[in-house]
């Protein structure tokens, strides 16, 4: 491996209102070198936490250049963390960035792209810095701005509109960020300038399926320009996004060379030959994640950086013996350790007595502490005191609600006592239609399930079952059907199609934002579509009061899909 | 008045890609008319109600052109109703607009100039239609998006790229939509086309103080182009905002020749002088509303429409004997009427006699339904359930919250049971620090006062108490120490900066967005505005998960303030 110093070699030009070219003198004053070594910095940076991020910055950067890398390449945005959100509306911004380069500068010996807010009287852009040995070679202006799904770019940046090139030991490098790689144009226009190989900032947030989709387009794109491509993304979680990594070089053929693992953070390094322009390809591919594999390590992540960036020491859980709370369960275990999550059953009158023997059994086989903590007295204190104000009119979902709420009370009081977050196991289809009790079962910080259909819960919790000889999950907690144990003998398909059905019908409507008609013509039942629609629409309210969780899904509920409460759009108008 | 139904009178040209100019022939074929009178239909129309929409339309324009207006104007998207958020990613949208489009080509001699979503190849666009006997003229397509503050439009709307004018009754008519007017090109670019008259139509949402800058621009850009300019607004409240009417005609000297009334629906007829190109001034102009009487309209016309479109028959409000829960039973007896409104009372051991006094005084002076309901059954069933897991810890905030949590409870089993809808009595500044309960007093469906600093409070508090030669609220209320009353002789103040101190530093950092440093210079002490952004930064799960309510402020919280909730942001790094 060689290693050049020699700033000379790294030639940048961006001026503001041209497009720059990249200097076409190959090192003519060096022996050529025939190697680049990058360093992909699939890491996580916090949001907001600017002079942290710098120093994770700085660590990176000596322990890429020590292990031989020649530049080192860092997420989109990496500098203030992803999605800042409107704190990049503050007016010290600007200053805080400045600092943070400017403490990069002493790093010598290896050139630094760094993904960063540019601030300056043109606007404020979502840009890359080219440092190198204390001196700022130049800085691209992403030139997508995503406006859609959960991404606001538009609120806060200013369109870039030059390519950017710069030299370096005989390549020509050219600079994109995230979106505009999923454009065409962008990597058309740098490589009619002549570039030699492509480098990718990302903060993508994870989808189901999203990986794959990503190589795709890499592959496209690599092939179609045949040039290759470094592929950084970001790493973690942050509120309901999950950045899962899984950063990837890809060669001019197409084909991929590295692909760094989902999920984790890693320095992972690729070394260009310089004079066929491909990458070695020593290092072993991680494994392909299944389908429930990636969701289920998502949905861990998400949890786990939020719990733990929010200074909690612990999670407590409600358990009812059902199954959204057995892999809410699951799940907390596997991101903060049984240590640290604490479970709470709190029987009444209509709680089965499988149901106790169910959740005790989890909470024991994942080795949690558990307390059973009856309700009875809550409740009827609560229905004492409304007693004279309900003059003996008969019970309806008012009863229900209140022993949800008692639940709601009851943890909440035990968090503010103890300290501990309140995590909730409402799923997708429960808070899509309103099955659930506003500041009952939905009380909570974070919804684990939000974003998890309920026939993916139970595929979850299969899978989940299956990583270990003795299932972690009781079968019959599976099997039996699912209830809310709210009155006697209640059962959620007395109001509700089965879930199957529902599921479907969901997932036309919310995630692939088809119509009622549309809906129909799929072959569902009129009826059904209609008043699951209705259920939906009349549920929004519950929704803008309920928890964050972790996004999994093309369209989860949230930021991503922003309806009005008040809404007459009807079915057939 | 003249009238021409001569269709050749009215000529647009707004292809795609160029920029249209307008016919320079005025009429020649015709006798000259000396007067064009336009109807401004400030009303209210619902989101996603399409066809209701525009049966209102079809009904409006049969009035004004009865009353012999030439040109009705409708505010901008009005067929859509605004903000309809996702609802413009409906793929039935296109065909449902077509459909209502068509349905008002039966409307005879008057020109429509509607707001409508365009959709076409180009793509989606927040545009006006210019329709005439059954024919659709012209359309312009916005071409400033504004997507900041409140508004997302770039997430639905592609940019509009041309000018539109078109010819009728001898002048040439300019189309503006709402942001296009507050930028300096588009009228200027209008003016070099030869305009006479700019039609401009508006969604533009209250705030404290805006007509005032709607006024100041107006006269701006009218004088310096020496054009007039119809403005047409919205009016009524769509979730947490008002559109507050108040649509104005400019005359082309930059003076204020009409202007509708504030918060009421209101067809407006202007006539234009042909030849002089003035208004005539009849109208006698409405009374400028002081700040207080405009707040205090926007939280009545926020709360009216959110409840009625809601559907719901009722509030159920929860009186404390203090400030804020009086504030609210004002308001909500305005907006709906005494006999829709429900007062409870909830006292436990720290209510104090005066407090029972003057909540009872309250209602029985506004005539509403009033109900004391002790919570003491409740309180203790949950602190007796909470017994054996809290051990004799000693009391804290946990003690507190139970009792804001029972009261919780007890209005959502009223609501449930009833029908009525539980608002909320947060003010801006509780909301701030996070000095309130999830679950507990921020219960609800919506808060009457959540962009209401406590400051503001008082002040609309005596100003609603001066509209009566009997004031509403008992001066006791208004004079005596604010107390939560959740232990025994507490004050707000033991928690919290006097209110003046921290209403001053939380205007400073939320509505003006001023960093730490920049407070501190105003002259605040630098530990009570450290200590006051931490709680305003720590406290963005709560406010995530609080009801929504009218906006009154230039930065109210909701979609207008988008933070992180894991945000490492620190005051001074």
């Amino acid at each position: 491996m060689s290693k050049d110093t020699d700033n000379s070699n790294l030639t940048a030009d961006n001026s503001a209102n041209t497009t720059s070219s990249p200097s076409n003198d190959r090192s003519a004053n060096n022996v050529a070198p025939n190697e680049v070594t990058f360093a992909l910095a699939q890491s996580h940076f916090l949001v907001g936490d600017i002079s942290a991020n710098a120093d994770k910055m700085r660590q990176l950067a000596i322990q890429a250049r020590d292990q031989g890398a020649d530049v080192i390449v860092f997420p989109e945005l990496a500098l203030l963390g992803y999605p800042p959100q409107d704190l990049l509306l503050r007016p010290s911004l600007s200053g805080r960035i400045k600092s943070a380069l400017s403490a990069l500068s002493d790093i010598q010996d290896i050139v630094m792209i760094v993904g960063y807010p540019h601030v300056d009287h043109h606007g404020t852009f979502n840009s890359a810095a080219i440092l190198h040995n204390g001196h700022q070679k130049g800085f691209y202006h992403k030139q997508f701005l995503p406006n859609y799904g959960v991404f606001d770019e538009r609120r806060y940046f200013d369109k870039g509109r030059n390519q950017v090139l710069f030299d370096y030991k005989g390549i020509t490098i050219g600079l994109l960020i995230c979106e505009d790689l999923w454009e065409k144009s962008p990597i058309a226009d740098l490589k009619q300038q002549g570039v030699d190989i492509i480098v990718s900032l990302n903060a993508s947030p994870f989808e189901t399926g999203k990986q794959d989709m990503r190589k795709t387009m890499l592959t496209q794109r690599s092939r179609e320009h045949k040039v290759p491509i470094v592929y950084v993304n970001a790493v973690g979680g942050q509120d309901d996004l999950v950045f899962d990594g899984g950063s990837i070089v890809a060669q001019a053929d197409g084909s991929i060379a590295h692909e760094a693992p989902r999920f984790l953070d890693q320095l992972m390094l690729a070394t260009l030959n310089v004079d066929s322009n491909t990458f070695n390809t020593q290092e072993k591919a991680p494994l392909t994640l299944s389908r429930e594999s990636e969701m289920y390590q998502a949905l861990v992540v998400g949890l786990r950086d939020y719990v733990n960036h929010s200074g909690f020491g612990g999670v407590l859980v409600g358990l009812s013996g059902g199954i959204d709370s057995a892999l809410t369960l699951c799940i907390a275990v596997d991101a903060l350790g049984a240590d640290k999550v604490y479970a709470v059953m709190m029987p009444y009158e209509f709680t089965s007595k499988i149901s106790l023997e169910d959740a005790q059994a989890q909470a024991r086989r994942l080795n949690v502490s558990y307390t059973v903590c009856p309700i009875f007295d809550a409740v009827e204190g609560i229905r004492h005191t409304l007693a004279p104000l309900f003059n003996k009119s008969p019970a309806d979902t008012t009863e229900e609600n209140i022993q949800a709420r008692a639940r709601g009370v009851i943890l909440m009081a035990l968090s503010n006592k103890f300290g501990h977050l309140v995590i909730t196991t409402g799923n997708k289809s429960e808070l899509a239609v309103g099955y659930s009790t506003l500041y009952g079962d939905m009380a909570g910080g974070f919804d684990v399930l939000k974003d998890v259909y309920k026939s993916q819960v139970y595929n979850l919790a299969s899978y989940r079952n299956r990583l270990e000889d003795t299932p972690v999950i009781p079968e019959r907690v599976i099997t039996r059907p699912p209830s809310a144990e709210l009155r006697p003998d209640q059962k959620d398909q007395d109001s509700l199609p089965d879930y199957e059905v529902l599921d479907g019908i969901l997932t036309l409507y919310i995630d692939e934002d088809m119509g009622y008609q549309a809906i129909v013509d799929k072959g569902f039942d009129a009826d059904m579509v209609a008043k699951t629609i209705k259920m939906v629409d009349n549920s929004e309210y519950k929704r803008r009061q309920s928890p964050i969780g972790t996004k999994i899904s093309q369209r989860a509920f949230g930021r991503e899909r922003r309806y009005p409460l008040v809404n007459k759009w009807s079915i057939n108008s």
